[in-house]
């Protein structure tokens, strides 16, 4: 047993630390399937704030780093830890307080995106951001990803729905934080609080988070169709913007991964082209017109199949987001047939283009694919732009790895020369912190990664929370 | 002709430096009433961010002050010089872009929030953030104090809004740096995009932003009804809430201010009780059904007179939003009348409390209005519970004006112990510093204070930018 857990445990209690290195090594690997170079030396499950505060100053005397975790469905490797503590947040996950007429819910950092959205909806709201991981991802780890999700477009992303957060710093005290407020609007000086969000654990660990709700929908019309021509469904895309409106959903998948997918799902031959996927909120009167609308200009641009529904549990029981989902299974199936082997790995990409750009990019990432002879599945968010181009290696081929890590590169770097971003919605961690400095070197910019080296000292001046990740 | 106007006038060309006091005069005075206690030496007109770039780098080495300058519509002392040098960005006034496609507006920092508005409206769209300032504020302006507006219950502020910016640092080079994207998701390290948002000019000078764009409603429906009963109008608003309406406009005027602001109108004895106006988006098929049930929901809950509109246009004919915006002018009536002069001063207030504390705060707020004889008249957006009590005094009288500010501090102090925030959407500037503390002490976050000031150093290490502000 080391000196450290037993230090721990006199600190918090015997009941809330780990040593033994079977269950330490759960907690020291990603969804990326990266793992901890060095294992930690214990792990700690805090119950509370106070638990948090006596961990972060007992680690500062120390110099100890602390990792603090999610659910580790990351996918930047932002939540590797390298020797060290890990601090899970799991056993904080009480949902405290849902207002509706204040507009917020108050969460601990371990509540599940999902379980957070069950109990909203019995008041007849939701948490709008919807990472594809919501049913493991927790609100800490999406407060401090940033996250995004499929409705995206419409709704934006965590930076635009937490209020406040309860927030311990890695100082002596291990103080104890409260920022931000229970209103939308807050002027409380500088913006601590969305300097928090999507700051991937390394500033301060969020003990708490006051977060806006949304109403659900009152209904939302679904379409779902099919372009030989991809020009066509852009211009779909385009004139559905022009007349204002601003879909829920609005989702792309290539044409090849449309029939990969459908293959997949056993709906061999079935569909052709192109998919864009469309839901519109709207009020239920209006459910006809808008559907035929969105019908028409889909047709007048060229889609051949094209499905529809009135509402939201009828797409669901016509199955109309069923191919989009099966988008991540469906590489993992690929890649195992390619392969010849049930030990594969997917590893998906996260680029955001301008709209506008996004068919440049999809040309690209086809050139690439050829270039890295990498099968590639392309899907992604067309509302805002994000990418995701996913590949499947055998993570025991070294040279595999290396392919997969140029490409990687690549397509970072086409992201930056369209104007887009490294990184839309999974951060950055250790997997991206090269691809920061090229975005930031292309807009002219690195001193901003002086400013945030320097933020990053003034938040932990040891570099005790998170190190290595981010800056 | 001060030696520093002719400096300036090397570096930046003399049609860019003003030395004239009778000018400087007129950029050294703000919406507050304030005035600066030193007139500054010379005022620029910066025309690009070379210029800005060119400025700062030569305010940096000999350590001169810099102000920068919207259209000092600040109602917190955030715009005022003291000396040192004033940068107004009126000359930057391009709107550089509008691209539907990627729903976004590139805006120069002196574009009025009006004309970009106007602008977009070309294209079926609108920038959601609409201070009541918005005929003079500027996007730099906006951007720099975080604004916020009657659409925020539904919209939110600026930190919403605003995707990318291009932004030129205090420091030796007079760096030009562009953070941010140009979609939502945006994952760039540290988001130092919105720590600049509600900065007040103190971190960095604004020469570019990219803002993000939504669609204009379809249709929407107005309903102006009135109350005899302060607790019946709440549950109005807990009863739309509950059904997940969010309105784009749900607006609040205490009973005393609708007798006065009518009588301002010249509709003397026609409107009695507390006013609440809410509009809602819709589907136009769905006009009158909701129409009526906002009806039903405040006759159920004790409305008496009510007046409905289903489009916008026909509440702007009926004039609906008439009492509503005549707040500001019926107070500086009503104090011209009580103080017997023209020479009056009016000051608004700008408190958010939760929207579930709103009947404790209007009770405390008329226990303050008696305390100090301030006759205030009380407004403000009830959505998201962002209170403007406003009161009037003869700026001559050092007895009044030391009643408002102890006035003031009570009113903040309110905010505060109903765990709402001393400032919404005004900012902190000069006179809310020591509200900003009482904040902060009262979350026991003081060392938020301490985070924010070192903050300040890593951008601004000379402390030249805009000093005395904030923090």
């Amino acid at each position: 047993m080391s000196r450290l857990g037993d230090r721990l445990r006199e600190i918090l209690g015997s009941d809330k630390v780990v040593t033994d290195p079977i269950i330490i090594e759960l907690y020291s690997r990603e969804a990326t399937g990266l793992n901890a170079d060095t294992l930690p030396e214990a792990l700690v499950f805090a119950e509370s704030a106070a638990d948090v505060s006596k961990l972060l100053a007992f680690a500062y005397r120390y110099g100890i780093p602390v990792y603090p975790q999610g659910s580790t469905s990351s996918l930047s490797g932002s939540a590797l830890p390298s020797g060290g503590v890990v601090l899970s947040l799991e056993r904080m996950r009480r949902i405290k307080e849902v207002n509706v007429v204040d507009g917020v819910a108050v969460a601990e950092p371990g509540v599940r995106i999902d379980d957070l959205n069950i109990e909203l909806a019995r008041y007849g709201y939701m948490f709008p951001v919807d990472p594809a991981s919501s049913s493991v991802a927790t609100v800490g780890g999406a407060v401090n990803t940033g996250a995004g999700g499929l409705r995206g477009a419409k709704y934006g992303t965590m930076r635009d729905w937490v209020l406040g957060l309860e927030v311990v710093l890695p100082d002596e005290e291990g103080t104890v934080m409260r920022i931000g407020c229970r209103t939308v609007k807050c002027r409380q000086g500088y913006d601590l609080v969305r300097l928090i969000v999507g700051s991937e654990g390394t500033l301060a660990v969020v003990t708490e988070a006051t977060l806006r709700i949304a109403p659900l929908p009152e209904a939302a019309v679904t379409l779902l169709a099919f372009f030989d021509d991809l020009q066509g469904l852009l211009d779909t895309v385009v004139e559905i913007r022009s007349e204002g409106v601003q879909p829920l959903i609005m989702e792309f998948m290539e044409r090849r991964t449309v029939e990969q997918a459908a293959g997949f799902l056993g709906w061999h031959g079935k569909l052709r082209g192109h998919m864009l996927l469309v839901s519109v909120d709207v009020n239920r009167e209006a459910a006809s017109r808008v559907l035929a609308w969105l019908e028409r200009v889909a047709r007048g641009n060229g889609a051949g199949l094209v499905y529809t529904a009135r509402s939201l549990e009828e797409a669901e029981k016509k199955g109309l987001f069923q191919l989009r989902r099966s988008l991540f299974p469906a590489q993992v199936e690929l890649s195992r047939r390619l392969l010849g082997s049930e030990r594969v790995q997917v590893y998906v990409e996260d680029i955001a283009v301008p709209p506008s750009r996004l068919a440049e990019a999809v040309e690209r990432l086809l050139e690439l694919e050829e270039k890295y002879r990498l099968p590639m599945m392309l899907g992604g968010h067309i509302g805002d732009g994000n990418l995701h181009p996913a590949v499947g290696f055998d993570p025991g081929d070294p040279e595999a790895r290396r392919r997969v890590w140029t490409w990687f590169h690549d397509v970072m770097r086409l992201a930056v020369e369209l104007g887009g971003t490294v990184s839309a919605e999974h951060g950055i961690g250790v997997l991206k912190k090269e691809g920061l400095r090229m975005e930031l070197e292309a807009l002219g910019s690195l001193k901003a990664l002086e400013i945030m080296k320097a933020i990053k000292r003034v938040f932990d001046p040891k570099g005790i929370l998170n190190p290595g990740k981010v800056v």
